[in-house]
Parts: C-alpha cells; sequence; structure tokens
C-alpha cells in the first residue's frame, strides 16, 4: 500500500539534537523493549564510572569521543560504535564538542554507581 | 593515562561493510548484554514478517529504507531511526541499495515467524 505519504515517522538525530540545549544531558529518543536511545552532546572530561548491571553501548555521531579505560583508552569517531562492559570503568571526554547515542535499559544512570553531581536527570525525552 | 596509542578499537561500520559481499545478510560486529548489532546490506523487496517476542530497531547509514507496515509505511534515511514494535508486520524494502544497522535480542531470525526460503544464517560475525 503506498497512499504517497509516509504515515510514520523517522527518528531524525540531527534533529533531535538541535532540541538539545546543553551538554552532558541525555535525551531519551526511542526505546526498544526495555532499551533506551538516548542522544547527547558532551564536551570536556566526565567521571570515573561504571555500571555495574549492564553493557553501555556508545554510537558517534560527531566529533570524536575518548573513553580512558584503567589499561588504557579508545578513540571512536562518527560512524564507529563501541561497547563497555558492564562493570569496566570508564571516563568519557571529548576535546570538543561530541554529539552521540547511548543504548542502554531504561533506569541506567549516567554516573552509573558512582553518583554525585554530574548526574542527570533520567529518563527525559524529546 | 596516555600511552599515545589506542589500545582498544572501535567499530568502524564503513570498514565492516566493506567486508559484507553478499545483499540480505546480516553480520553482527557486536553485543550489548543479550542483545546484538548487525550490519547488512539490502536491495528490493523483502517478505512481510512479524517479530512475536521482540521490538526491532533499524537505524540507516546509507540509502532510504521503506517499511511498510499493515496501515502505512515510513521511509528512514541516513541518520535515522525507525523501532518496530514487536508482533507488527513489516516488509523492508529498498528501491537502491540500503546499508543500516539493526539492533535486536540474540537469535532473532530475519524472517520472524514467517520463515522460508529467505531466511539468513543467524549470529554470523565479521
Amino acid at each position: 500500500m503506498d497512499n504517497g505519504t509516509s504515515s510514520y515517522s523517522p527518528i531524525n538525530f540531527a534533529e533531535k539534537l538541535k532540541l538539545i540545549s546543553d551538554q552532558w544531558q541525555p535525551r531519551v529518543v526511542a526505546e526498544m523493549n526495555d532499551y533506551q536511545f538516548k542522544l547527547v552532546r558532551i564536551e570536556g572530561d566526565f567521571l570515573w564510572h561504571d555500571h555495574p548491571e549492564t553493557d553501555e553501548t556508545f554510537i558517534v555521531i560527531a566529533g570524536t569521543l575518548r573513553l580512558d579505560f584503567r589499561d588504557g583508552f579508545v578513540e571512536v569517531g562518527p560512524g564507529e560504535m563501541f561497547v563497555v562492559p558492564k562493570g569496566v570503568q570508564h571516563k568519557p571526554s571529548a576535546a570538543t564538542e561530541v554529539q552521540m547515542m547511548l543504548i542502554e535499559p531504561r533506569g541506567t544512570v549516567n554516573t552509573g554507581r558512582e553518583g554525585g553531581e554530574r548526574t542527570a536527570q533520567n529518563d527525559l525525552w524529546i
């Protein structure tokens, strides 16, 4: 069936990112089962933390994300992804702004079990 | 710690896609908990099917994916995504080649409960 106009809308990353004014504040754009897709803009250093209950996926849209680990690091550019295994301490950073997607179970907090003042409000949609 | 060279490697979508010679044959590139990230090249029409047990995520890298539903359709371009809810019949198609990522639980078969000759071998990694 082709009714000539699209009856459903895709989620456009660039359009959603334009709606995000603050860095380090992930915004949910979609859910798959009990997982959430979050877009976020970051710049500078985050804190060391881990997520003891879940792996965490980073897909970079713009910029170069650096993830430091206790035994090394990885740089993730546009069109690239990396999955941080659960329980592995990591420190995200971005020398210049990075726009990226996080994928993780609903309820996952940005600072993991570390907590503290950099903990963002969770489950905010755009 | 900066040892000057990256000690871990990101997953680069373009490089992985170059390794996929056949259309309609999803290849796993990463796992997050019990979910898999699969890259696939498609062109032409697929069959109507659904996945009764899980939502299914499509992220388009190149080309324009069309997903027909019984009550409409959506077109998904580069930098866009769409999540098909579990149990919803859909028919993917691509007028010209589409390169995309699928995200779904490990064990999810491309033809869902429809099965048949277009069922691809599952859990093949690149």
